[in-house]
C-alpha cells in the first residue's frame, strides 16, 4: 500500500534536473535513505530501476568476468543473483540451503574459507520465503577472506533492521514500495568506502552503462553530470515515505511491523496455518509466509480474499508456486486493525 | 512540461501487477505505443527504465561480443550508443560527421557496404544537436547487407514521425518524458519480427538480466510471468499521455509541432540566432537548437529566462556545451502563445 502523503507528493511540479528544488529532494533522499539502511557511506543514491535493476547494479560493478562469486542460496531471490554472476561470466559457487532456512555463522565460515570468494552475496529478507537473516553470520568470515559483501535489502529496509554499517555490509540495494510505502521504480543503493576504493581501482569497465556507479555518482554529486533522467514523481513519493519514517522514528516502525507481525503468525497457526520458516526469530515481521491447512486451495483462497475482501495475497515463486501464502503487512497496512480485518476475511473465507 | 492529465492519472491507486485493472493499461499502452512508433510489432512495451536504459536493452540484446557494431555518430547520443556497443566488446566502427549533420544515402551505404555490420545504428533525433533523420537513407543498405537496424527514438517519439515499419527500423527505443509529455522513469521498445527471430535463436545469453528483452516480453504476454515489479503511477500516467496524442491526432500533433517549430526558428533568426542545424529539413521541429547572437553570453541568457520568466532552457552536451541553446516546445509547450512569450522573453533578455 502506497502511502496518501506519497500519493499526494507525486501531483507537486515536474522540474528540470538541476532545478535547486529538485537537488535539494535529492540531498535530503540520500540523507533519509542513510537512516533506513543504517549507513553513514556518502555514496547513497536511488537508482533509476526496480530493484532487481539494483541488483544488476551491485553485481555488474563488483562482479567481474572470471572473478569468484560466492552466493548464499535458500530462495527465489538469492538465486537470481547467482544467474546474474553467471551472466556476467563470474566463476558462481553457492551455499545451498532448504528453501526457507538461514545460515549459520559456522556454514557461512566453512563455506567462505573453502571458496575463497572475491565477492560474496546474502538476501537479508527472502521475499520468495518470508526468512531474514542479518547478514552477521555472514559478513566477518567474508571480510577475514578479503571479500566484500552484497546484501539484497530490497523487503528489509525501512521495515526491519538492514544495519548496514554495524552488520558489515558493502553494498546494499533495495526497492521503493515495500518498506518505504511508495511506488516501484527507484532501487536504493549504498556502497562502503571499502567497496569504492576497490571499484575507483577497477580497471576494466564494467558491461553495463546504465548502471555503471562511477558515472551515476557523479550525478548525485557537485557539479551533477548528467547521466540518466531521473523520475521527479519518483522523487516525490520517496522524499515523503523517507519523512513519514522519520516521523515515526525507524525503530517504532521496526516495533510496530514486529508485533503485528507476530500477532499474525499466532493466529494463523491457531486457524491451522504452518509458517514456512521454523524459528520465530528468522521470519520476516512484515511478510509472512504460510503453508494452507491441508483441506484449503491455496489459489481459490487467495481469489476468494480479493474478490470478497479486496485482500491481495501473493502465492509462491518458483519452487514453492501453489504451495504457499505470502502475506504482507507493511508500512500502514502494519496495524492490529488491519491484521483484525484480514484475519476475519481469512478464518471465513476457509 | 508533463501534461495536467498525466498529474492527475498518478494520483490513481497503485494495484498488484496482476489485477484486471492494470492488466487493461498495461494493453492499452501497447496499443498507444504501437500508433506513435508506426508499427505492427507485437513486441512493443514500456521497460522500467530511462531512455538510456532502452539503448542498453536494444544493444545488450542484439550486440553481442565480437559482432560487427556500426554506429552513425554526429552527436553525444550516438556516441554513447558507440560507447555501450564498446563496453559489450562488440567490434564498433563509426561513421562520423559534424555534430549536427545528417547523413545522406550515399554516405550510408558506401560505409554500410564497407564494413559489413551485423547491427547498424542511428539516433532518429539527436538532442543534442538538434538534428533528424528519418533513417530512410540507412535502412535499405543495412537490410540489404544483412544488419538489424537500431534507431534512437527518445526525442522523436510523439512529437515527430517515428514510422519505424514503412522506414524499415527492426528496433526502436524513446523515452516517456519528451514526446509523449509523462514523467521519466519509463522507456518504450519496439521489436520487428525480423530481429525478434533472430533473438529467439541467439544462444548465449546478454550480459544483462534486467533489460532481457527475452524474458521482459513474456511479463507482457499471458501468462504474465513476473520479471520486475512495474511503476504503476507511471503506467497510468503514460496511458493518458498516449490518450491525448490519440485524441489530438499524431498527424494534427506533428504538424503542431512543425508550425511552431519552423516560426520560433524564423523569429529567431531575426534576433541574431543562428540555428546549428543548416537545412531546414533536418531540423528537429520541437527541440530548437541555435548558436546566440555573439555578444550574447548563452549561460547568462539562460539565467535570465528561468529567473525572471521561469523559462528553462537547455545548454549544450558534450563538445557543444557553452557554445549553443537547446529550447524544447514539446506536447503542451508547442503552441503559438507559448512561442510568442517566449520570443518575448529571449528578445528582452538578450
Amino acid at each position: 500500500m502506497v502511502d496518501p502523503r506519497a500519493y499526494e507528493a507525486m501531483g507537486q511540479p515536474v522540474t528540470g534536473i538541476r532545478d535547486p528544488y529538485f537537488l535539494s529532494i535529492m540531498a535530503e533522499i540520500q540523507a533519509g535513505l542513510r537512516e533506513v539502511l543504517g549507513t553513514k557511506n556518502s555514496k547513497t543514491f536511488p537508482i533509476p530501476s526496480s530493484g532487481s535493476g539494483g541488483m544488476e547494479a551491485a553485481i555488474g560493478n563488483f562482479v567481474r568476468e572470471g572473478s569468484k562469486f560466492a552466493v548464499f542460496t535458500a530462495g527465489h531471490f538469492a538465486e537470481r543473483m547467482a544467474t546474474m554472476g553467471q551472466r556476467h561470466r563470474a566463476q558462481v559457487v553457492r551455499c545451498n540451503k532448504e528453501w526457507g532456512e538461514v545460515f549459520s555463522r559456522e556454514e557461512a565460515s566453512a563455506f567462505i574459507e573453502r571458496e575463497k570468494p572475491d565477492v560474496v552475496a546474502f538476501v537479508q529478507a527472502e521475499t520468495s520465503t518470508g526468512a531474514y537473516q542479518s547478514g552477521r553470520a555472514i559478513t566477518a568470515a567474508a571480510h577475514e577472506a578479503g571479500a566484500l559483501v552484497i546484501a539484497d535489502c530490497v523487503t528489509s529496509m525501512g521495515a526491519m533492521p538492514v544495519e548496514m554499517d554495524s552488520v558489515g555490509i558493502d553494498i546494499a540495494y533495495s526497492c521503493s514500495q515495500k518498506g518505504l510505502s511508495c511506488p516501484a521504480g527507484l532501487s536504493p543503493i549504498s556502497i562502503s568506502p571499502r567497496a569504492w576504493e576497490w571499484l575507483e581501482r577497477r580497471q576494466d569497465e564494467p558491461f553495463t552503462w546504465y548502471f555503471d556507479l562511477r558515472l551515476i555518482a557523479k550525478y548525485f554529486e557537485e557539479p551533477h553530470v548528467y547521466h540518466h533522467t531521473p523520475s521527479p514523481p519518483l522523487y516525490y513519493a520517496m522524499h515523503q515515505g523517507l519523512a513519514v519514517i522519520e516521523e515515526e522514528g525507524l525503530s517504532n516502525r521496526w516495533e510496530r511491523h514486529k508485533t503485528v507481525g507476530q500477532k499474525l503468525v499466532t493466529e494463523l497457526v491457531k486457524l491451522g496455518f504452518e509458517p514456512l520458516v521454523k524459528k520465530s526469530g528468522d521470519r520476516i515481521w512484515h511478510l509472512t509466509v504460510v503453508l494452507p491447512p491441508a483441506h484449503v486451495d491455496e489459489a481459490k483462497l487467495r481469489d476468494r480474499l480479493m474478490n470478497k475482501y479486496g485482500i491481495e495475497i501473493a502465492g509462491g515463486l518458483g519452487k514453492l508456486a501453489g504451495k504457499i501464502l505470502r502475506i504482507g503487512t507493511m508500512g500502514p497496512l502494519s496495524t492490529e486493525d488491519q491484521a483484525a480485518f484480514l484475519l476475519d476475511a481469512i478464518a471465513t473465507a476457509i
